[in-house]
């Protein structure tokens, strides 16, 4: 991954697990990911770094217009294969160019289109999906090394070209010599990683084969293993521990919460609403394909009062962090919005706490209601305002997910 | 960074981006970041790559109970410094955990304990803010290369190890030998690419001693400048160029959009209100530090109607992708909350468009209302739900700014 803006923190790398997805997709196992600036030296260093140990290296960014954009020459270097104007490759640049155009300038245009243009001897060109075209570059003959993918760094761009990619002759050569790999999730909710440590200790030797890692994260926690085909029982012996020690807890082998609270409203055919404070849309933004039909942000106790419906003397004796506020908010989901499903989340921030971002200790109150019942639950959560709203909305999420299940 | 989960994309890296706006504020330039899986091989050879090239090395994750956290292993034998039990160290940690404690197993608290108290030779330990101690690990005796800082991987708890670590003995003799490097950031909306490649080309002796590098994401144009501070004047230099090439474009030399619009929204007094459709939420949660006092989401015409007053009959005769659903949606917004600033968000996404995450055309229209005026504009967009959320937000938070600078 090439860009000074995504080694600085600037940009969060989009591609690098997107394309560690894909690659799994075909079986690939992902070896290394190495984040370098736009300097050749540095770009270069990597390059052979990982050509060391891997089959196939790809890259992505530095495919631009403007000068900090070295990818393709870097690796035009490293492979050992001189690069050349292809004046056919210019023409359907140029081309693409001027369908964008309008206010560009033909000066910067054309010295732009002619540096995209240039194609390492023997490498396949991959068409634009924006501007740059992408490459597959072998090595030079007579040395041994991995073909390198050149992709762009647009995630749309990138997305767009990886099918050309991986049909090339070259990277189709590479795959064909994969071993199948599989991988397997399972996800439990309100689990320690140290109890589950102690039932993969116990079952340790009869795990032999799988690569297995855990995470948690956000209060659920993930066991993720990767192994070939001839490790399947030792897979199933890990999922059959796993259910014995956490019956409850063990949520999903392999959906995410989201698409299984999603999967059982569509399938009751209902609709959710939601009124949300500390969250401030964030929960709203996650239930887009649960069949939410509306929501309420309310960031003050007016708002509360006037559309929500919070009784003022409930808001002005208990404050606006209380269990029975979040029920009232759920209810006044319901009733704003004509919605099966009502969801409250109650919690305090003030506008000024929001503009600090500054730590407060919170606790967040989550009530979920639907045709058949519901409950609330408190969420305790310390933190700056993002913080606290990366412990709720996934708590929330998994009420609604309980909720459903009992209904 | 160490975690399979980051490497195969489960998790996205928080901790690089973090790690690397620290190094840059104590003026330390960062080389490359690898993010390697929960195997003890790669993490070694990445280890030796990075240590050939930098001064300094650091790692995140791998501290944890569970078998797959290796990291503080792996770098005792990478450092050559093998490791010892501390048993103060694990009469502290024991102590964290018992705090924590109530349903944890004894049996897995004391062998993760064990584990996470063993020290390489002449390692400075990091106090746990989680239950994993870190450490500063200097390379054996009579051998060259840099100290790795070892960091536990929630971010929360590395965050708040830092500054211990930059105290540290090892640490602060790394720092005493780094020279001064400054960063700016000049920020543009609405100008491509290779206009802007234009401009710099034309200047380029002028910015000898810049590192210069440009990134476009969601419409704004960014250009970072990395410097010693003697190329000061050429910094000043690369401001007035583009000063001069887009003096509209050009809206800010540092702070973010977010910055400048919540900075003029509260030298107001104003407060803000927002009803979005297509966004769903996820404006709103944007605009948390821009005095928000409320939103409504709307999914489905019958919300637009009630609570949020667009007419029924503009909704029958256009359908709710129109600039004029927009400008009653910003109406509804400044009523429904009573707000001084309305935003609306019209676009159409079915339940069925968001549960397929499917690719669409849409055009969505966006409508601020000030005191003071306001307008409306298309913002083009296409592609997926979260797509179009990516493109159009921004775009509603520019013309947020450029209302405010009319204000």
């Amino acid at each position: 991954m090439t860009g000074t803006e995504v080694l600085t923190g600037r940009v969060s790398d989009l591609n690098g697990p997107w394309l560690a997805e894909q690659l799994r997709l075909l079986g690939v196992d992902v070896g290394q990911i190495v984040v370098v600036g736009d300097r050749p030296d540095d770009l270069g260093s990597a390059l052979r770094f990982l050509a060391a140990s891997n089959d196939l290296v790809i890259t992505s960014g530095g495919l631009g217009p403007t000068a900090d954009d070295l990818t393709a020459e870097v690796v035009a270097q490293v492979q050992g294969r001189p690069s050349r104007l292809d004046p056919d490759l210019e023409q359907r640049i140029a081309a693409i160019i001027a369908r964008f155009s309008g206010r560009l300038d033909p000066e910067s245009t054309a010295i732009a289109v002619r540096k995209q243009a240039l194609v390492p001897e023997g490498a396949c060109v991959l068409e634009p999906t924006g501007t740059a075209p992408g490459l597959v570059v072998p090595v030079a003959a007579g040395r041994s090394g991995p073909p390198v993918i050149v992709l762009p760094g647009p995630p749309r761009e990138l997305q767009q070209m990886w099918p050309a990619a991986v049909a090339s002759a070259l990277v189709q050569e590479v795959l064909a010599g994969a071993p199948e790999l599989r991988q397997r999730t399972l996800r439990l909710w309100g689990v320690p990683e140290s109890e589950l440590a102690t039932t993969l200790r116990r079952s340790e030797a009869e795990l032999a084969g799988l690569e297995i890692t855990t995470c948690l994260r956000a209060g659920e926690l993930e066991i993720v293993s990767r192994y070939a085909p001839a490790a399947e029982p030792a897979q199933q012996r890990l999922l059959a521990a796993v259910r014995a020690d956490f019956p409850a807890q063990l949520f999903s082998e392999g959906q995410t919460v989201d698409e299984i609270v999603a999967a059982a409203i569509w399938d009751q055919a209902w609709t959710v609403a939601v009124v949300e404070a500390v969250t401030g849309g964030s929960l709203a933004a996650r239930l887009a394909q649960a069949r939410l039909i509306g929501a309420v942000v309310a960031h003050t106790d007016a708002v509360l009062v006037d559309p929500v419906g919070v009784p003022l003397d409930l808001i002005q004796g208990r404050g606006p962090a209380d269990p029975q506020i979040a029920r009232a908010m759920a209810e006044g989901a319901r009733r704003i919005f004509g919605a099966d499903i009502g969801i409250g989340v109650a919690g305090s921030v003030t506008l000024a706490d929001a503009l600090a971002d500054r730590e407060r200790p919170s606790s967040v109150h989550v009530c979920v209601l639907t045709p058949d019942g519901g409950f609330t639950r408190t969420v305790p959560a310390v933190g700056t305002v993002g913080a606290v709203r990366g412990r709720v909305v996934p708590a929330a999420l998994h009420l609604l997910r309980l909720a459903l299940a009992d209904a």
